[in-house]
């Protein structure tokens, strides 16, 4: 299972096509050359169609598959609703979910469906008005305009035909192109149908990057408007029979977030810093919600939902972590940067190497920074709550292009989705990150850095932890609005001790998020920028930019690999998974499928490995057919992909999807789920 | 607080001498340089006094400070023998413990006392042994040889006048020599005093490997004979005024390891696959550790011990990786690569490519060779008893010469020792260990892999980590002493099911293991022997070998050093501890303190910094003034003294003692131990 953003991308434009590879924006697609290629064309109108039914969840991709607003996507993006709406008694993860009937769809408190209508380039906007001016006011100018624009742009669409749109500044090629992306969202998203996570997440963690492979990685979602199935002129028909090998297939989504064209001194931040720093935290949270967890059903599904998201996020870093590793790669990086050096000339002191400094100066403060500012310190959502309370009403008292970025009207509707589900929050597990949190915090900044004694000159993480989280209100969804509403004077007045925590931490956070935005990201989105210009006038436009959780669109085929010289096939079936099964998860095969054992087709393909550049983000994306059919449901990659997020290597890199004929085999057999196969187009 | 051996230091020879760095056998000291620059004299007979005061403890230094075999050492040295010594109702790592009479000190089951009577240089019949012979064939008889001295001088020893001695081959500068060390052996040591853990480690992990410091981190011990206190006619006496700033001082005792002058490609293995494995795996078992303790003080010291020196693995981990991350350091070690070859010019095919190769295959195995051989696939003392049980019979029955080299005559006293001592071992915490093991080797081996598959097909590592503790008869040291003295039939006819586990594990371990051996150990031991000789022929004997946990003395100055710009001074003072103090563990001054606070002279020395070049195993070892007094107790180095291991910083690497003043302070006004500082010469 793939995740969403692990790391802040800064994406510098790109090399030369290789084969396969490349996440392009829908823009800039290369259909001259991949007609050259294949003899394939892919005209506008297709490439409008299968935009336009392609869908970005709050964090994950997903595909329109009915004119009713039904969406495919992975079950592995929906855990945290099923987390939402299961209680201690009964666990959704567990046992899945089908919605009887329409009105027994339910809904997903904080998800939220996106759709790409257009896209402009604001580049020369945004450019203009920073010109001539210092790094660090340029790079203040440059937010502020961004603001700006999407606040202009919300304010047009409200009165036009499109009805109201959301509008979010993207920056490509780190700086090289500023777009706003004009999306069509739904806020009312609910819950249609999942698997049991037992055969959803069949192999768990052992299998999780491997192929060949065996989950039924699948939700079904509907998208609402004013109450009712959002009705959709755009969605892609379902081909259940799945493709061919060595099929042309497409893959639309939302790649999270690549970091190919960072600088040798940004992945060796990466390497030296932020991936062994993070390992080392969620490993041993790991361990606590584990340990917590032993032996005891009820803790099991409390913590099991945060626990596979965490488990995935170590298994990517750690091959993130070896793939820097790799010298070879490290070397020939080196050597690309000197290439691009040579053929660029870029203009003035070298921008690498003033990214080189900025990334030496970010070393120095980046502990405090991720202790203080990311809350690595606080972990808890009573703290998130806590802190977009008390943030919210400082920043809304501004004028929207003064405030911090996560606070311009754009965010707002978002933020407000967030601090109004009613979601389940369990104490005993707060109490957990927030107290595993707090000592890492004190141990890496020392019991002596002013923040840590300030915290905890007098009491211990853990009775801090279990003091403000027990008598915290937030937890109630009813007092959050009320805060929220009541803006600056009620928040000042609340001595919740979650907000007084909050606020005896935010004077530190803002000073070390300040010195990094002017001492590390005013000086490398300088000179990211000018390393984009050269690349351009090196490449031209045959370059696409690193993900950034916008939409792209590949190509590749479908195919295996080899491996320590033997030939992995392209295709697993259903057989294989009733051989590999053991009884006890990860590798139980839920009754409701031992159940009809027997009338299963044993040879019914399972799952898909196809040569796409996808990465964490696009799960839940639709494999697409020349034809634009969905032949398949992207829900991971093979180890080797992990590696994407620097390098793409064509002969290894593997995408893996969820086959058609097995998500049909099981909703007809093991579901008896005849309407919405109906509704699918399968009967 | 220092730990023990991290890593198994492949010393190669060494650099020329710089100022305090080194850690020199008493048979090389450079009493002629430091004559030179310090006017001072240190004779033959002051090494001979000091070298038979020194103790060498089972993971620590310790020494002898009473003619009756009393010794001083760290707190933290004991912390295993406290858990053994403690029930689920009294911790004695909480309350401490004193001896009210010599009839009331408690054996410390698995301890024992070496002293080091002599040295012999067995160079020349090791390498005549082997000459001539391939890597592989060297490698065996290499081993075989040293086997055949150790009994030699063991059978020997047992009719001579010294009474029979402990015989160990000591390889040094890899294979440039190899000695003979022996030893006078005491394995009947008692508990005389610890203060409370409170105080003894005071700051707790939040200040480990932190200066300024106040860890009252002592233990004392006595060394028995026969059943009495026994009698040692060296011993070095306490001066209880401690040291000046800027004085001479030594420090003698056992650096467990170091890798100063291993090749760059034994670094970036270490940096890129041993540490970072190791580290995630620790940290998450850390996780499960301080989850299982959770707000339970009963579960809270059945994890105290191992989770303390679990911690203070991760810490000096982190650090050795930091410093393998350094980059301009590991450029300064591949140009005195570069500078030696050219130099010393060694014959034949490049010794540090063959390395190279060497850790290349090492990377290929080194997963399997760690769960497997060197089982971290089955974290429990259970399962370590079943295999010295298993392989103890299998070994016992061949040549000594033929057998593993652990189980040779000379080590079986000691495997004796540990297999009968009684222990107490928690069900749940080894289940909790086993558990954890066997979950990240089905993950990191992946669940196909044979021996994974073979264990767990049919059940979840949870289920088989519990079954097999609860139904090993194992934690009973008659079973265990039974089976032992059983040999072969007694061990073949046991059902035991974590003999069987470990039956089911050892094709495989042995397999990787001979691979290791063969494929990694031997080539890089024969080319390390030519490296070493290069080394010599370049520097000749002003060198030191790496740290191998034997007997070592190096000189150094009370000195602080400039952090930031800032001096710290080289003492700490009592008053400030109070002012740290939080209530909490572990920034809780205990009780026994608080009582007599008004009487405590508030300026008493607590801690001392000097820049002797010490590492972990020299926990434990006095630090020493001209006259052969002890003037401080080592017990850890500042955060930069972590990279000591593979380099050292003369500016910033500094060792931490506990001032005499303190003990003398604590001992007379806090515990009121009268006897035991009349016997310390206190009064």
């Amino acid at each position: 299972m793939f995740m969403r953003a692990l790391i802040i991308a800064l994406a510098l434009g790109a090399s030369p096509v290789l084969a396969d590879e490349g996440m392009w924006t829908f823009d800039n697609f290369p259909a001259d050359a991949l007609k050259q290629a294949s003899g394939v064309e892919i005209t506008p109108a297709w490439l409008d169609h299968v935009r336009l039914a392609s869908v970005r969840l709050a964090n994950c991709t997903a595909v329109f598959v009915s004119p009713d607003g039904l969406m495919l996507t992975n079950h592995h993006c929906v855990e945290s609703c099923l987390g939402e709406l299961s209680t201690k008694d009964e666990s959704l993860m567990e046992r899945g979910f089908i919605a009887g009937s329409p009105g027994a769809e339910r809904r997903c408190a904080t998800q939220l469906a996106d759709v790409l209508v257009s896209m402009e380039n604001v580049t020369v906007a945004v450019t203009k008005a920073s010109a001539g001016l210092s790094e660090q006011a340029a790079n203040d100018v440059r937010k502020k305009t961004l603001t700006a624009l999407e606040q202009a742009c919300e304010q047009v669409s409200a009165h036009a035909h499109t009805g109201k749109l959301t509008c979010q500044a993207v920056t490509l090629y780190e700086g090289g192109q500023y777009y706003l992306y004009k999306y069509k969202r739904y806020d009312d998203v609910r819950l249609v149908f999942t698997p049991e996570t037992d055969i959803a997440a069949f192999g768990g963690d052992p299998d999780n990057f491997q192929f060949p492979r065996w989950s039924l990685d699948i939700a079904v979602l509907r998208a609402y408007e004013r109450g009712k199935p959002a009705k959709v002129a755009d969605y892609l028909k379902i081909n259940f029979a799945g493709p061919q090998a060595g099929e042309l297939v497409f893959v639309s989504g939302h790649p999270g977030s690549t970091s190919r064209l960072e600088t040798l001194a940004q992945l060796e931040f990466d390497r030296d810093l932020l991936l062994p720093t993070t390992l080392l935290r969620t490993s041993e949270l790991r361990g606590g919600y584990i340990q917590f967890s032993r032996g005891n059903q009820a803790d099991m599904q409390l913590v099991e939902a945060p626990l596979n998201n965490l488990e995935n996020g170590i298994k990517v870093r750690r091959k993130l972590l070896d793939a820097l590793h790799d010298d070879a790669m490290m070397a020939r990086k080196k050597a690309e940067e000197a290439t691009l050096r040579s053929l660029a000339k870029p203009d003035g002191a070298d921008p690498w190497r003033e990214i080189e400094s900025a990334a030496n100066r970010e070393r120095a403060i980046y502990l405090p920074y991720s202790f203080a500012e990311n809350a690595a310190g606080f972990n808890t959502i009573l703290f998130r709550y806590a802190r977009l309370l008390l943030r919210g009403a400082e920043e809304r008292a501004k004028p929207n292009t003064e405030r911090l970025r996560e606070f311009t009207d754009t965010n707002l509707p978002r933020i407000e989705q967030q601090l109004y589900a009613r979601l389940p929050v369990y104490g005993e597990v707060e109490t957990l990150t927030l107290s595993f949190s707090l000592q890492r915090m004190r141990e890496w900044l020392g019991p002596d850095y002013p923040l840590v004694r300030r915290l905890l000159a007098r009491e211990s993480p853990e009775a801090l932890a279990t003091r403000v989280v027990a008598e915290t209100k937030l937890y109630d969804a009813d007092v959050r609005k009320q805060l929220w509403e009541g803006g600056k004077s009620a928040v000042n007045a609340s001595r919740d001790p979650m907000l007084e925590l909050a606020r005896l931490v935010d004077g530190d956070a803002r000073t070390v998020r300040m010195r990094l935005e002017n001492e590390v990201e005013a000086p490398i989105t300088a000179a990211s920028a000018r390393i984009a210009a050269a690349r351009f006038k090196a490449f031209g436009t045959r370059v696409y930019p690193d993900a950034t959780f916008t939409l792209r669109l590949n190509y590749g085929t479908v195919a295996g690999w080899v491996d320590n010289g033997a030939a992995i096939p392209p295709f697993t079936y259903l057989d294989r998974a009733f051989e590999r099964a053991t009884g006890a998860s990860p590798f139980k095969i839920p009754d409701s499928w031992m159940k009809v054992k027997g009338q299963l087709d044993m040879r019914t393909p399972f799952c898909i490995s196809t040569s796409n550049d996808i990465v964490g983000g696009n799960s839940g994306s639709p494999l697409i057919d020349v034809h634009g059919n969905v032949v398949g449901l992207m829900f991971d990659g093979n180890i080797e992909s992990i590696a994407g997020s620097y390098w793409f290597d064509a002969a290894k890199n593997r995408a893996i999807a969820v086959h058609p004929a097995i998500i049909r085999e099981a909703l007809d057999k093991v579901y008896g789920a005849k309407a919405l196969l109906a509704e699918l187009g399968a009967s």
